[in-house]
Parts: C-alpha cells; sequence; structure tokens
C-alpha cells in the first residue's frame, strides 16, 4: 500500500492498474481493486477515471503509446530513409515480440483489452502508419523510394509486415525460422519501395 | 440417413463428418454421430479411419485440399508469370474469404480442427508455397523478375499477404477497405520482385 501523502496522479492509478491486471486478469480486476493496491477509496480512482471503462482504455492507450514513443525517435533520425525505415521494422518486431515473450499473462491481458477498444487500437495503428509515411515521403524526397501516394504505401508496408506485429501471429514470433522470414520479407518490400 | 446399400467409401464419411462437424461444433460431434447419419455401424467407420483423431485430421485435409486444388489451375495456366501471381494471390484471398463470410461457423469449427492439425496444416502451406515458387521460378525464367532464390521469395510473397488469407485476420476482410488494402500490398509486393 502505497503512502496516503503521495499525490494520487493518473500516471499512478494507471501504473497501479496494470499491475491489478497482471495480478488478477482482465475479467476479475475491478476498481475497488486498484483503489485498495494504492491505499486510496475508489471514489478518488473514479474522480481521475469516470468509469471503469475509460479507465481500462486509459491503461491500453498507455501500453499502445509506449510502443509509438520508442519507434518515434527512429522516424527522427537523420539515418537515410531505407536505414530508417528497416529500423523501424526491425524495432516494432522487436518490441512486440519482447512484450508477448517477456511477460505472456500481460499480453494476453492487453490482448483482451484491445479487443474492448477497438477505437484506441484505430488510432495506434493510424500513429505506427502515420510514422512509416513520414520515413516513406523522406524516401521520396531523396530520390530512394518510388510512391504516388506515401500514406497508401505506408499501410501497404505495414500490412505486408502484419506477420511480424499483429498480436494474432504471436505465437509464430516464437518459430526459430521467424527471424529469416522476417528478413525475406522487408528484403521484398524494401525492393518495392525502391525507385525504379 | 443414407440408402444402407451405397458403399462406404472413405469420402462419404467424410463428406458426413463435416455435416456431423457443422450441426453438432467440434467439442461435441461424435464417431457415433457421423455413422448413424449415414447408418451403418461405428465400427463401420473406424474400419476407414482408427481413430476419431485420424478421422479429424482427414477431414481438415480434404477442406485445406479444396483450396490448394482450385489454385492449381492458375500456376498450371500459361498466362504471363506476374499476371499468374496477381491471379493466384486475389484466387486465395476469395477463396478465404468466402469460407469464413459464407459459411461462419463451419469456417469456425475447421479453425479449431486446424489447431489440432499442425502436420496438416504445415504442410499445406508447404503446398501454397510450393505453387507460388513455380510461379516466381516462371518469372525469373521470362526475365520478368529477380530472385536469388525463389522458393524463399515465394515464402516472403506468402507471408507479406499474410492478412489476406491467415484465417487470423478473418475479421478484417469484412471492413470496406480491405480490398484497397489487398491491391495496395500486392502493387508493392509485385514491384519488389519486378527485375530491376
Amino acid at each position: 500500500m502505497a503512502p496516503t501523502t503521495e499525490t494520487l496522479t493518473a500516471e499512478r492509478i494507471l501504473e497501479a492498474t496494470e499491475e491489478v491486471l497482471r495480478r488478477y486478469g482482465p475479467a476479475k480486476a475491478t476498481v475497488v481493486d486498484v483503489a485498495r493496491s494504492l491505499g486510496v477509496s475508489h471514489g478518488s480512482v473514479y474522480r481521475h477515471f469516470r468509469t471503469k471503462a475509460v479507465l481500462r482504455e486509459a491503461v491500453t492507450r498507455r501500453w499502445l503509446d509506449r510502443t509509438t514513443e520508442a519507434l518515434a525517435g527512429i522516424v527522427a533520425g537523420d539515418g537515410d530513409p531505407e536505414t530508417r525505415l528497416r529500423d523501424w521494422l526491425a524495432a516494432l518486431f522487436a518490441a512486440k515480440r519482447r512484450k508477448a515473450g517477456g511477460d505472456p499473462e500481460l499480453f494476453a491481458t492487453y490482448r483482451v483489452l484491445a479487443g474492448e477498444a477497438g477505437e484506441a487500437v484505430g488510432e495506434h495503428i493510424g500513429e505506427l502508419i502515420g510514422q512509416l509515411t513520414v520515413i516513406i515521403r523522406a524516401g521520396v524526397d531523396t530520390g530512394a523510394f518510388t510512391s504516388a501516394d506515401p500514406a497508401t504505401t505506408a499501410a501497404a508496408v505495414f500490412h505486408a509486415t502484419d506477420r511480424f506485429h499483429d498480436p494474432c501471429h504471436a505465437r509464430e514470433w516464437e518459430l526459430p525460422e521467424i527471424q529469416g522470414e522476417f528478413e525475406a520479407v522487408v528484403h521484398l518490400v524494401v525492393r518495392g519501395l525502391r525507385a525504379a
């Protein structure tokens, strides 16, 4: 139980919520559990998050945003666009594998939460495709890539690599051949982007 | 109940098994149900399929083989390799969408069965990638495609289009934007195959 003198911030509630979800699972975790773990009343939690659904969606967004933030540095980097694209795809795959393999229960929990939070997931995918669009547009500007419509091309790159980031493929990420498959798909995709 | 005068073939048992699975679902369907629907003893069924597991695997293979057979005609066609590749990918996606959307309960049943029959599914995927390898090798021969290793390239094409044939993406096949996403990925993949 945390000292009650510490200010109750939204971030502290979200941290506690993740811990409660990890411990009880998405079906059983309640707002009362979250309040208890913080040593506050459930009313105090509701002052930050109006309903249980709002709290669950916020913790899902926080989880998804961690990935987006980690990749933003690659987008903003000053390497050539092809290198940034390869680094971005590799970093996304690595982050997903780490989440799935490092803490399978929490990953399963977040898959349930993501199923409830369709809008948050849609926005997350939109942000990731937006990051790819920046890299592809940069490649078109330097003459490295060809694309009549970088946003559509970015979506195609994202979907062509679904196998390496969509959680529905998580079981396949443990196969010994997965790294070779990833490299072969990236090779094909990068060739497809290169200026003729 | 079928007339008992008709010869009990493996094919008739497999047809009846699919119907029983459709009716009772994969959890409840039994060999006795299959025998009853054919008007024979369950011993007669076991003479063709030694165990329930063998019967379930055989019906799964039959379901998977239907797709492979439908695509074999495209592989054997005499169109140019790029057209055959586009037709093959479109036909695979159409077949999967038809199965998932046309008879969702049977599709769900076969997803459960496929989960039990890892070897049959692995062989099925191997056959599909084998078909793609034939088309890509033909493209390398005509000078339309570049590939140092057609089998690896074929696997990359297959995995880059996972979104449009892997059953874990079935829900997304109903999205209005899915056809545009498919075309954008095929465009990218075909560009990646073309000789420089």
